[in-house]
């Protein structure tokens, strides 16, 4: 087997099935999206395409086979990734209809929900949208206005939207295609509110026309994403039965008497809300496809177009150039770590997600990876899009080359299913809180009254392969200050491990003061926040480079081992060199020390400059697929 | 007068008439991009937009008054630059006629062609379009391959393109409007080249179809800029007269002979290039006109927005968030100075364009200061843009809220009028070279035979006020480590000056190496090549700075002085803090003191808070025309 089919086999990882099978069958869909139609057009188009996968299967994998389903979660998010390499719209709308929607009615719902919708939302008999946010209230979701007020004469819900900040807004799918919304409501009985809990209400006919109390509106033109009928629903006294409270974490009796398996309103909320993971993963895992995308067009370009002659007359290919090795190669190691981190994710949420019972704390690891690794796979989605935007200059601006409409489609990522800023606090806040119970669903502020005394523990957790990495860093020869080490996989470890332990260490600290001043809480914690944010963001670099060491062990094949290898030291010898100030300023890193870290990456850069090639069909986006005119000869 | 008018004042420069005149004006024709149109309406209602331009006098402002024009370089690209906060796209087509198809005419033109055409072009009774770029040659215009060959017989000069790379392509006007083009070509006469030259050739007739042996072509959709019909252009042995050649620095006689007053080639290339210099000056300062958009609907959003309740239950105001003020206030510092330092280079084009007799030097240090700062406010709005953007969440993404657009109309300005990356080498190459004549026109490979011997006395040379920059480094408080110095001015110019001169005397050693050995001259420049581009930066940093220190002295309010002051220090500091690794790996910075520079960006981003509307008001983006939404109640 040649070299990049040994990548592409590593970097598939456990569901390499299915994206085998996604390469061949979406590729025969002609998916890519055609900028001359409107954004109406466009949105019945991406519907008709949610019709082809029906019969694919992906559609019905993550469901469990009880309710109709395949039961396996990890195929149906890896198909939903898949999706992203060929038109984000597709895959949005179909996140939002098998995804969110679907997700909410099976892990939601109980036995009457899923046998009355299931089915029928897998095969597209019944189309849904997911109404969580609201106008007024979008990373704040446990403070939405919208109310759920139990009627006892009728035995009714009535859902009603009672200022104009509780509008449902950006919902996929309410503009115009969904019959039916999983709707966010507070929910209220006998005078008494229990928190937010989820119903189904239809909001329009078949035909089209809003029911009765119900108005949609359309969110209008969007900076990409055309496909998607994004929509504002406002509620007006809507009368819904009883039954179509999504009841598994909270029923109310026909008597309007309120239960629940979990007492504490903060968690019951959480607990919904964790059972909601797979959207996180799916966005995360989406947007890197969409960079790997970007890259292969881009670095295909870089290998291709000729700029300046050298010395000796010739004009030098693009890529030739170290500014412009330095600007794809980098990224490109990026997008081979974050796949490993990613396959390591869905394996885990897999798992879980068909334990008969799973572990609360790993339920809680899980959901905050997914939050973390959301975050930073969609910012670096933005960046490496734009990176390869530039790259191509002005062929790079044509919507024939598709980096622009990859660019547009993918920006929102980094704001919805959780804005970054916010996911990344989460992440913070779970660690600095050693997972006590009762933070959950508190805001980032919350955080600063449960601060755990100690967070060492909390980095000691292995997050891969706990034997291999603890090998790799008793391994590692010593903290001397040789160039040499800065290659040795065990001192990388060590060094992420290290400034994750210090930066999560200082940042309790300063937060536990303000656990114990209450007049300046906010100020001390204010004060902090871009320590917090850090503690996240350190925190995920440390998780993807012990899933890129695991994956490379898993790696069979001698030559692409050594790649890899070569690949995981750009990956972690550029996450320092973004950082090496920290590591300075902490003494981790001698100046001379952080001067080699940037010889050694240029060194890497030469070194893999011949593989580029190779890289990209590591990432195995097909060749037709890539949808670049200029990539044509 | 207000804190916030006294900010304007001062911001708004000696051309603040025209800026004064530009909003009260192009406010009442509604220039606000619809969505709605396709790119054919768009490019039309540019083309009507145009029309409403003519009679406020902007668009003749910048050509010399005996050829019809107003005599006002600085008028002329403060008017264009105005336009950018209105729309983007009307902003491109205007800097194409005026700007690009009319600054070549009157700069590369003699009697004959201004007569016959400046009048015309202002008035709009002639549209042109700039056809310098090719598909094959963008970064590398001298490598052109579109000929133009006299014909003796005839007294014509043929204009061909005799490859696939060699058609004209992103050329604005060229898909639909521009009946004539100013196209660059070699010139060839008696079997001999003489290097690039600029021709006008008739490309439609005014009914809109293609002249004989001219093809053109859409460009179809982009990222951005719907109103601008971009295109290309084929030349199939298309037959001009010989009076079209622009022959101010190159003549072909009856008989074919040539003459140039300017016998090198490359220098004679530049000399014409280094005409056009006001494109740059557009682009750049458009840009930061964008990003000053951007900025003010951003920010004006974060001071209504709230989200999550603090300790006391309240829901806070997002702008209070320290995590949002490190997202914003930076980069409003950031604007506030390039906006000073677009005002100084105007000032000195303007004073370059209308001397009898021009220095050289002076010419050849604006150029270099246009391309680095054109390459700077490029990148600046796109990641200013693009982080305001995120900073609206959901709405951001909205068209109806504006920033979409601005980002995807303003992305191609990092890679058209030079890509950014080329740009920056262009700066450094001037100054490592010390402005040797003989480089001139070469590739960036090529500098590495001139690198001056001794580069320190370009850094010597103060860019702005240089006497009060001199007295400023002469009063620092030593250099002593006392956290109060960070926010001395003196101190900051010398960091910033400092540094300026250590990165061009290392990159000037590693390039001389280069130039003594042929074998490895471009393995040695190729390594070198992200050192060198790092040169051009530091230095037009440099440039920013003293022009920011220059403008808050001639601010004559003492308030409006002393928050000036504060936003300078936020802009010093917080480029010093993405620098301080350099900085401590050069030990110009101790650890300690390099995180005393992220204590007081923190400690400003405090101080700064309650000014962020008096500091969006100063950059007096008219409210009505901000475009957003979201921002009316």
């Amino acid at each position: 087997m040649v070299l990049a089919d040994q990548l592409r086999m590593t970097l598939d990882g456990k569901w390499r099935h299915v994206r085998e099978q996604s390469r061949k069958e979406l590729n025969g869909f002609a998916l890519l999206a055609d900028p001359s139609l409107t954004p109406d057009e466009a949105c019945d188009r991406a519907l008709e395409q949610m019709k082809l996968l029906v019969p694919t299967g992906v559609p019905g994998a993550g469901f469990r086979k009880e309710n109709g389903g395949g039961g396996d979660p990890g195929m149906g998010v890896t198909g939903i990734e898949m999706l992203a390499q060929f038109d984000l719209s597709l895959m949005v709308k179909a996140g939002v209809q098998w995804g969110l929607f679907g997700g909410a009615i099976e892990n939601l719902g109980t036995k009457r929900h899923h046998e009355a919708y299931i089915p029928a939302l897998i095969n597209l008999d019944l189309l849904g949208c997911f109404a969580m946010t609201e106008t007024g209230h979008g990373s704040d979701v446990q403070n939405i206005e919208t109310t759920a007020t139990y009627d006892i004469e009728t035995e009714e819900f009535v859902i009603n939207s009672p200022t104009p900040s509780s509008r449902k807004d950006y919902i996929g799918g309410a503009a115009k295609h969904a019959t039916s919304a999983a709707v966010f409501a507070q929910l209220l009985t006998k005078g008494e509110g229990h928190g937010v809990h989820c119903f189904v209400v239809p909001i329009r006919t078949s035909k089209g026309k809003d029911m009765p109390g119900v108005t949609t509106s359309d969110c209008g033109y969007k900076g990409g994403l055309a496909g998607v009928d994004n929509g504002r629903i406002m509620f007006d006294d809507v009368r819904i039965p009883r039954d179509n409270l999504l009841n598994r974490y909270g029923n109310v009796a026909h008597d309007g008497t309120y239960t629940s398996p979990v007492d504490n309103v903060n968690r019951r909320f959480f607990t919904m809300l964790g059972t909601l993971v797979r959207g996180r993963v799916s966005v995360g895992g989406s947007a890197s496809a969409a960079a790997q995308v970007a890259l292969s067009i881009a670095g295909r370009y870089a290998l291709k177009r000729k700029q300046f002659a050298a010395g000796d007359g010739e004009e030098v290919v693009i890529m030739d150039y170290r500014l412009h090795q330095r600007r794809l190669l980098p990224l490109m190691a990026r997008s081979y770590a974050y796949q490993f981190a990613q396959n390591q994710l869905i394996a885990r949420m897999d798992k879980l997600q068909t334990d008969v019972e799973p572990d609360p704390l790993h339920q809680r690891e899980l959901e905050g990876r997914a939050a973390g690794l959301k975050a930073l796979q969609t910012w670096h989605a933005t960046r490496t899009i734009q990176e390869c935007r530039e790259a191509c200059g002005g062929a790079g601006y044509l919507t024939e080359n598709r980096l622009t409409t990859l660019k547009g489609d993918t920006d929102v990522f980094t704001t919805f299913e959780g804005d970054n800023h916010v996911l990344l606090q989460l992440v913070a806040k779970e660690l600095l809180t050693s997972y006590a119970e009762d933070v959950r669903g508190l805001d980032p502020f919350g955080m600063v009254r449960f601060v755990a005394e100690s967070v060492a523990d909390v980095v000691k957790e292995r997050t891969a392969a706990a034997q291999l990495i603890q090998r790799l860093i008793d391994a590692r020869p010593g903290d001397s200050d040789s160039e040499q080490s800065l290659l040795d996989r065990g001192t990388q470890l060590s060094l992420f491990e290290d400034r994750e332990q210090h930066v999560l260490e200082t940042g309790a600290r300063r937060l536990q003061r303000a656990g114990k001043d209450k007049e300046k809480a906010f100020e001390i914690f204010n004060n902090a926040q871009d320590h917090v944010v850090k503690a996240g963001r350190v925190h995920i670099d440390r998780v993807v480079l012990e899933a890129f060491t695991a994956g490379i062990a898993r790696c069979e094949d001698p030559e692409a081992q050594a790649l890899l290898r070569d690949v995981c030291d750009l990956y972690a010898l550029s996450i320092i060199e973004e950082d090496k100030a920290w590591f300075m300023e902490h003494k981790r890193l001698t100046a001379t020390r952080s001067k080699a870290v940037t010889s050694e990456v240029n060194n890497l850069l030469e070194k893999l400059r011949p593989y580029t090639l190779i890289l990209i069909e590591g990432f195995a986006v097909p060749e037709e697929s890539l949808g670049a005119s200029m990539l044509v000869d």
